[in-house]
């Protein structure tokens, strides 16, 4: 397996999120595009990636590979890929070969795992209502309510998107009018914490896609404007029982 | 009560420095303008905060009204304000509410204290010299004597205002030509802790209003141009018995 | 002793550099330059300071003088100094007195130390190679290596210059064609933390010059490109046992 990225912001941004919520995942290498899922430890968020081979300057992969990896490790060496470099990712049987090309060749080893392995996989569900929001208002409104409250409320009416947060000093509401033709009436609520986690993607795309309903997960799609790469994020709720 | 500001910064800074300064703090809002006293835990710190109702681009208050509110919280709120945010404040018969009309509308309502609340008074004091100085010349003078000593000479001349520090390492002197029409000779001591505690809003004007006489408090103003808008401090001296 | 400086920036660097290795230190002003050289506590690292007359706007020593400072007083004072003052340094029998010229006049006295003083003098090698190498590279080097290991081992054939790194999760190498004419191979380890303190100086001069051996110190040379003022560093190789 081999691959090229000249796009190195967005793949560094998608192994700071994997890094954030798991300690060690598979790259699933297929043949025409790479796979990613993780679930984290409290297995409250599943995150998945995809990656199509028209999103690399080059691919080939000629049969299907398995690539485990210590995430944390990846992502201290992701980080040292300057912006410009271009990424070469290599694997042989014992290691991610990772080279960043700019000003000097530098090349990184990681060890592969060599552990069993099972593909978490999310679960599927119809959603009522989907929405687009800019990424940064999203990530905002989270840091808006952490300050009074734990979690955050979505409430989803014919003209709004609503965001709740409640706490001992004070309670605070965000509302964007969300332009969607949608008949519901939708309200979940979500750790913020668990969602700021999440939004360490938060620049890899300018538009999220949330699709919720009552009282069941949230689902988080991030994709780039190229449409060849993209995150799914799948949070459960936190059901309050007044 | 009901106000509008878009001049954020400003705003934003007050509620920044009476947080270093109290826990609780009472905003009293008359009908021509709001005021704030507060003095510190340590009773050595009195800060003022007077706003005309032409500092807001809108004022309503018809008749006299104490908000009670929790200085940390609310600081925490304000630095969540974008400086291109308009903020607007009302007050019910609980709670602060303020809104931040930006790309999104988002509304804090934060709970008033229900305390017995007496406003503090400062001591009226007539000072011998009162000296203009740029406020950042003046936090780089705490900034340079900090690293030697904890306690701030300020000394006034026919022609300069000097700052001392004295320490185990060493000595530090920042002299400054005060260009006002001066004979006495002063000489205070401070604690420069203190004094960087009121430096926090260095940023509301570009020049600061120092007064000052032998072993009395410093009294500082901080002032906007438009003169609608003061922020006052009395910082008790630091008598050193040689 | 009276010295004036208009490049503070490089200045500070110094400074900087020194405080890093060593609690005090003593500056060697002779007539025509000054000297200072310093060995760290672990006696592994040596760093030598020579500041030809020409480096200074103004350098006036009738006599030599020597004078211990504390470097982590005097580097906190050089912090304080701005890249655009004009930095006058004098020495009476007790002090080191720096005066920052800029919007105002600050001057910081540090006490010198009163203690028996023997200059640390390095052991002459004779190297059989020297490489010149963009210091902003050297200093990513050790960046890069320090997420997987300890020790940065240098090999020099004709070609290149190759940085390796080996830890439990990977190994990396930087590889740089140098450039020399150089028939020999030559491998050195050091330890990437001593390295990193050194690399404080970072920004002094754009270009380092290495000099290698095997198993013997690495010889540093930092020279800023008028040739008045330069720093050399050595450090002692990490011997190991396979």
């Amino acid at each position: 397996m081999k691959f090229e990225v000249s796009d190195v912001k967005s793949f560094k941004t998608i192994i700071d999120g994997l890094s954030v919520l798991v300690d060690e995942c598979g790259f699933e290498f297929g043949t025409e595009k790479v796979e990613v899922n993780a679930l984290d430890k409290s297995h409250t968020t599943f995150m998945s990636v995809e990656l199509d081979k028209y999103y690399f300057d080059e691919y080939d992969c000629p049969a299907p590979f398995l690539a485990i990896v210590d995430t944390q490790q990846l992502n201290k060496i992701m980080k040292r890929c300057k912006n410009d470099d271009r990424l070469i990712c290599e694997t042989d049987s014992m290691n991610m070969i990772l080279t960043f090309k700019g000003d000097s060749d530098r090349t990184f080893s990681l060890r592969l795992i060599d552990n069993e392995y099972e593909s978490p996989k999310p679960p599927m569900i119809d959603y009522p209502v989907t929405i687009s929001i800019p990424s940064g208002l999203f990530n905002d409104t989270l840091g808006d309510l952490k300050i009074l409250s734990d979690v955050i409320k979505i409430r989803v009416d014919e003209d709004y998107i609503r965001f709740d947060g409640e706490g001992q000093f004070g309670d605070a509401e965000i509302k964007y009018i969300h332009g969607e033709n949608i008949q519901d009436y939708i309200e979940s609520s979500f750790s913020i914490e668990k969602l700021t986690e999440i939004m360490k993607v938060k620049d890899f795309s300018e538009t999220l896609t949330l699709s919720l309903g009552n009282d069941i997960p949230i689902h988080i799609k991030s994709e780039l404007v190229t449409r060849d790469a993209r995150l799914t994020f799948m949070l459960a709720p936190r059901i309050i029982n007044d």
